[in-house]
């Protein structure tokens, strides 16, 4: 899985019609650090990601894993909203400290 | 998913016999400014995607989850033709800009 | 799908059992220009592609859904032989033109 | 399969539900004598692995292959604690060279 | 499938179940010219290829169509050992080559 932070959305009438209802997020994928990767990714959203949170997505096949998705040609899902990332002992991302 | 720009399309007649009455469209791979990426695909089309239309791209097994796509050795296809694109709260890309 | 060109061929004796007959060929990938991009593929061929020719591949799972490689282990396959490829309104290629 | 090494953890509360009990690994892509690649990996890990050790990861479907990721959107995970690393007739890795 | 030359061998006791028995190859990927490629893989051998040898590997799903992988986290597999790669008419490798 790779990390990603959520940017924005994609909207679409005309399309595959097991698509409607799925909320389209566009993600930046970022490394462990939060340091912008030249990626992105659209990926259906089931968890409900915010603006400017690190997400867990995966891609492929596990993208229909996710419950509802089993028939969707999707390629890439949100599957976490993430707590915390440890590098060794070092917290280098904590979702509070967004708050503070 | 990625976000791709309609540029041409790709005929074939000795393939195959799966493949016959798909549309193969060429599209040209690009971010969520629209900039151009070094990435093309050709991917079958059942939305309906026109000329220089934003579209999302589904690629892998994704892509056979396309109704009627199922039995088809097709590694990517278009989903959704894209309406907006919005980035934080700006949007970057409205389908309806295009015919200003 | 991408776009290759076929450049040469494998041949393989010791090999899992369920590749023998599988014509294997090398390929260049081309970008819709027909310029080289620095990437090969070896994939089963079962559209009887000559040299030179202009084909489509698909990778993945996908390359199993052409008839008779279901329980063959293989990634890559040429599923069209390209008769013409359109960008916008040009023909930046034409198979006829090869013999011209 | 790629060489990878631990370098932390990933943790969330907000998932899909199919996630829970997870361990979710930070894997630091390395190359055979060991040496960073600029590329990282969150992966379900189900051996055990630990801190700074080298694992090999599977992507893709493979990482639903091992026992209890059956049904859970993962694209990654642990399938192995690497004793030894050999390249021609030199050992380039050992997993108890660490602890001397 | 993509070219690659053996390189070494990977070991491992604490691991997925499924993997006892498994042979792991490390291999360079090469191009057809033999010419090392950025890249290598680790891969499950059951077509019994020898140090430096040319093999083929096929890499995500099709790594479990090789018997015996079926239920393996395995995404990389050796599918056959090349005798020859020839590019246009000229013969690029010969396996015989190598013990001249």
């Amino acid at each position: 899985m790779q990390l990603a932070k959520v940017r924005g959305t994609v909207v679409s009438t005309q399309k595959d019609p097991s698509l409607r209802g799925v909320k389209l997020l566009l993600l930046q994928l970022i490394n462990e650090e939060g340091q912008i990767l030249p990626e992105y990714e659209v990926a259906a959203d089931s968890v409900g990601a915010g603006f400017d949170e690190w997400v867990l997505i995966s891609r492929g096949s596990a993208a229909r894993q996710v419950l509802g998705n089993e028939q969707r040609p999707v390629d890439a899902a949100v599957v976490a909203i993430i707590d915390t990332v440890y590098v060794e002992d070092r917290l280098v991302y904590g979702k509070k400290d967004q708050y503070r």
